[in-house]
């Protein structure tokens, strides 16, 4: 029995296109052989596509990605400060846009310190958590205005939207992630200033505790939180928390464990109604573009998380372990972009 | 010629009241002898004058405090998870009360590692930046609500409200300061995603770098500048950030410099309509409170800020030369808080 997954395909821009060659390179590769074949689309979507037809994404674009099983993405936006670029958002109008419309309300982001890699920390620890952060709602809604722009009485607001509904449903994934897990869920957000929200998020996770008794619950303010990531970051085992509480937390934790580089995230849909979506956390770094500088590595586990979600873990496992072996052989890396993913390649094919 | 400063002392809960109790010590010392003395008016608040009284902050409490030429504050807060403490909210109702209602626009938080303190981080290098938190607006506002609370269909909203008349006081004074320093200030916010309170923090940067073409401007997304201060924390001299930003930025900053038991800060209003307050950015901490574990340094260094704002700059330097050399003789600190205030104070009267 073999199954066809359809992949919606998005390089994106700047080093989007030369990591997503090397992800789709391992994909190829662990697919190989196995019981499941993927069926490939590209997009060409993102600044590049926008300056040459004015487009970010249409209702088109959307309806075609939406038919897919999943989908693969590098990285979108443009050259930071491009005049052509003003006016359009890139990340709104396309990333987070696909986020919204395909009801992506985890966004999945483990961090693991792989042996043999440097942490800008003396003592890191052990190193093995995974953010579960919001991804549809909170201050990423996009329900901001603003009145007299662009004289001294301008006022511009921003409005922060949370629901039971929504908060609950990730709440409940992220526990069961912790069942999974070391059994430890850190819920962290900023109760005691943002106190609507806050205690929305500190209501739900204390009524879905009680259905897990097993679990050891933890609540930390944002700020707090920095410091134990940097202090003690062995004390996580699951974070459940906001859209932009989880953004900046997951842009640390990368940090500490090795580098943007390296990390890699799920944007799910868990109910199964929308495709869900997997890319690398870095972004489009237009300065090294082209330059067969960035590291696959991300993208490539991006892809292993992409395998986990169509419950072929044994895949997904080969992918990691050729990671983690390529990881830890290396020393001080002046491999091109496509030598590592070729070296991570020749590993899965082992 | 003498001056003397009326000075609103708040110890507060837990903690506050033992390294109060240093600052002030050190604070006499440097001012014996000096045209500078100070009267002290000390005020109950906090956690236990709440569960004594009932009351959070009066509008008596408030008059008595802004009749003050400036404020020392301690820490506020009762026991996380106090049953009698719910539906009090000490940190809205008392801090964030303060700040908000004496004008506090410039939330001033400089951050140093000083010789002898290890940080968390393997390769720190020169760590001295300072943290131009805007004090007044943003999610801080307390402009949120919630419907149907408690069932299912609870909707809870937070606004984010931005101003020109308060971004662009707060980015003067951060240009200020940058012409004191190093002439380098980075503007942190999240303008891809909160497009309408980014656009205004970038527009009134770029206006009033036009007025300072000396000053190295830079820009960086809240999450990427977490990654910079584990990464290469020297890079900053000035950041100028919201008041959320601003909050989660300086506890990573204070825990990659040796800890938020050695990070000060003033709430300023640099206008001199109301009078400015100085607090440790540490917390209550109760369940060290009592026991003279509590490391009174942030308190100290908090008295410096007081110095410098009332211009006595070399009562500051003292002070502070006093705290640098206190903290490079330490070799696993085994001393009580009041030893450390102490040999601090006699380190002063030298
Ligand atoms: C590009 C940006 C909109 C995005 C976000 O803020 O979510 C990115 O930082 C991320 O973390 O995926
Ligand atoms: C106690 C809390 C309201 C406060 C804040 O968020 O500003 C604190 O974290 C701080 O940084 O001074």
């Amino acid at each position: 029995m073999s199954t066809t997954v359809q992949l919606a395909v998005i390089p994106g821009d700047g080093i989007g296109p030369e990591v997503i060659a090397e992800a789709v390179k391992v994909l190829d590769t662990v697919a190989a052989g196995s019981d499941l074949a993927f069926e490939k689309t590209y997009f060409s979507l993102g600044a590049d596509r926008y300056l040459a037809t004015g487009d970010v994404l249409t209702d088109d674009d959307l309806a075609a990605i939406a038919g897919h099983d999943a989908i693969l993405l590098g990285a979108v936006g443009g050259r930071p400060g491009d005049p052509r670029l003003t006016g359009a958002n890139i990340e709104r109008g396309l990333l987070l846009k696909l986020r919204f419309s395909l009801d992506h309300y985890v966004n999945l982001r483990p961090t693991t310190l792989f042996p043999g890699i440097a942490s800008p920390l003396a003592n890191p620890g052990d190193v093995d958590f995974v953010v579960v952060r919001e991804g549809t709602e909170g201050p990423y809604v996009g329900n901001g205005g603003a009145i007299r722009q662009g004289t001294p009485h301008e006022i511009a607001n921003e409005v922060s939207v949370n629901t039971a509904y929504g908060v609950e449903r990730v709440v409940r994934y992220a526990f069961e992630q912790a069942e999974q897990r070391r059994k430890k869920l850190t819920l962290v957000h900023k109760t005691n200033v943002l106190t609507f929200s806050g205690g929305l998020w500190k209501r739900i996770v204390d009524a879905v505790a009680a259905e897990h008794p097993d679990v050891a619950v933890d609540y930390l303010h944002v700020d707090a939180a920095t410091i134990f990531l940097v202090t003690d970051p062995a004390r996580f085992d699951v974070i459940v928390t906001d859209n932009l509480f989880g953004d900046i937390l997951t842009d640390l934790a990368a940090a500490i464990s090795g580098g943007i580089g390296l990390a890699a995230s799920g944007n799910l849909n868990p109910a199964g109604e929308f495709p869900s979506m997997f890319e690398p956390v870095h972004g489009s770094a237009p300065d090294i573009a082209g330059q067969q500088k960035a590291d696959p590595t991300a993208a490539i586990l991006s892809v292993a998380l992409l395998l986990r979600h169509l419950g072929a873990r044994e895949l997904a496992e080969r992918v990691e372990q050729a990671v983690t072996s390529d990881l830890a052989a290396r020393s001080g890396d002046a491999r091109t972009t496509s030598e590592i993913g070729d070296a991570i390649a020749a590993r899965v094919a082992q």
